[in-house]
């Protein structure tokens, strides 16, 4: 199942992806059957009772709607960084042996087709293609044996990141956290459309159609196992949490000279069986 | 004005607290105004209603309720570290001329008297007494000028670090979620009830009744006008958003030996003009 969450004339609605394009109804339609995060809430049954009753709704036309992250207010964004061994040699950390873990909040979050904003303060702006998971089944010390349990499916996120700004105090929070630099979306894809714990996907990202960044999930030091089982030794996770399982070698402030997304520029990241997420770039 | 958000028979309520206790209703009272996150998005003047007309709801007897955080879920809760020099010299960091911001999420939470939990896997749980501010009025680049316009009120957090954690990658994000650790209240005291910005105020935390941390909030390197101006410029702020504004000398960690909280231990945070949040440890 593939599911979208727009907005059209005002009304957040919620519609599923079909090959002949997406079907939905907003939350002002009669039949609207709760945004994504009430429904991964309420479990898997009523996620695919929704999907058949969203299979009778509108078709949506492309211009009429506009891409929201598919969890527009998650309550956590768990990101991971140095999570590639490769983007760990570019950057200036050694490789921990336990997942580096840095937040967002929901306010920076965009959908896809909206413009990432570069700060005005800042000539740094630098992408990071990724993929992310959603939590499905909460939990605290989630073994890793049974970590996939909890997963109820993937997207794709480009963790924007404000170079200058991560570097001015010892924690990277506030490059991490502008307005408008967490792009999440297309589609939130369930898990059984793609193989266990999203192993083994081509991962690209582009910019203005040139390819910077290409590696697989294979290569992830910590996979989503781990990350489930390792992360939940500390919190409960919750329905609907955001995991962003990290960038892979080859962004802009590693390459010499650097290169950062400037106004009028296009970044799109591609996840196998995931779609592909495309902001242009604005100030 | 004085909230304290508590629950009583499973019922999450709203109450108010004057010399002769707390007044208050309960979600399922007729009449129950709100909860503080939503009187806080409403604005002032909706708060000073809650407050008279809280005036007249029930007596409540201490021992029947459970205390909350004053806002239970927060959007942001924003953490800033170093913010004290004589802090900042007792670890092992220089000071940066720019705000140290880590965060935390809401599943870290516990209200007054609660136990803070010392995680199983750790030696290491450490306090940290600190003054939180909390916004009212939401924004982007707000001016320093105009900052504390912004702020709703204060309260009293113990950030307490779970160390061994916090020090396993470069970013602290972990040692600093763990379920049960982020003590919070015991009351929301709005800002026009202390000095502005909430300067001046004696801030103590006692483990065992002993003084373990003493300081002025005079002595925030970044004041509470600076923190929202400067956090501002990168994220939109949102009313019931909490701003923790860091912890001075003496925490364990830095002491030798370190002296970390145990099991039946009591761990108090006093604030001039806020009160004291109580905790006892537990496993």
């Amino acid at each position: 199942m593939r599911f979208v969450t727009f907005e059209q004339d005002g009304h957040q609605g919620l519609a599923i992806e079909e090959q002949e394009g997406l079907r939905g109804l907003t939350v002002n339609d009669a039949g609207y059957p709760g945004d994504l995060a009430q429904l991964l809430k309420e479990g898997e049954a009523t996620l695919q009772k929704a999907h058949r009753w969203l299979g009778g709704g509108r078709s949506l036309e492309g211009e009429s709607i506009r891409f929201l992250p598919p969890l527009p207010r998650p309550a956590k964004i768990i990101c991971v960084g140095l999570n590639y061994a490769d983007h760990t040699k570019e950057s200036p950390y050694d490789q921990p042996d336990y997942p580096t873990v840095f937040t967002r909040f929901a306010s920076s979050l965009i959908g896809h087709n909206a413009p990432i904003i570069r700060p005005a303060g800042s000539e740094q702006l630098d992408y990071e293609g990724e993929m992310a998971v959603i939590i499905g089944t909460g939990g605290r010390n989630i073994s890793r044996g049974r970590a996939l349990d909890h997963v109820a499916g993937y997207s794709i996120f480009n963790d924007a990141s404000v170079r200058d700004y991560q570097f001015k105090s010892p924690q990277w929070t506030m490059g991490k956290n502008f307005d408008a630099t967490g792009a999440f979306g297309p589609a939130f894809v369930t898990a059984e459309e793609l193989p266990l714990g999203g192993k083994g996907l081509q991962l690209r990202t582009l910019l203005n159609g040139e390819v910077v960044q290409q590696a697989n999930t294979d290569d992830l030091i910590f996979d989503v196992a781990d990350l489930i089982s390792i992360i939940s030794e500390v919190l409960t996770l919750e329905p609907g949490d955001v995991l962003v399982t990290g960038t892979p070698a080859g962004v802009g402030f590693a390459r010499t000279p650097p290169l950062y997304m400037q106004e009028g520029d296009v970044c799109s990241v591609e996840v196998e069986g995931l779609g592909t997420l495309i902001n242009p770039v604005s100030r």
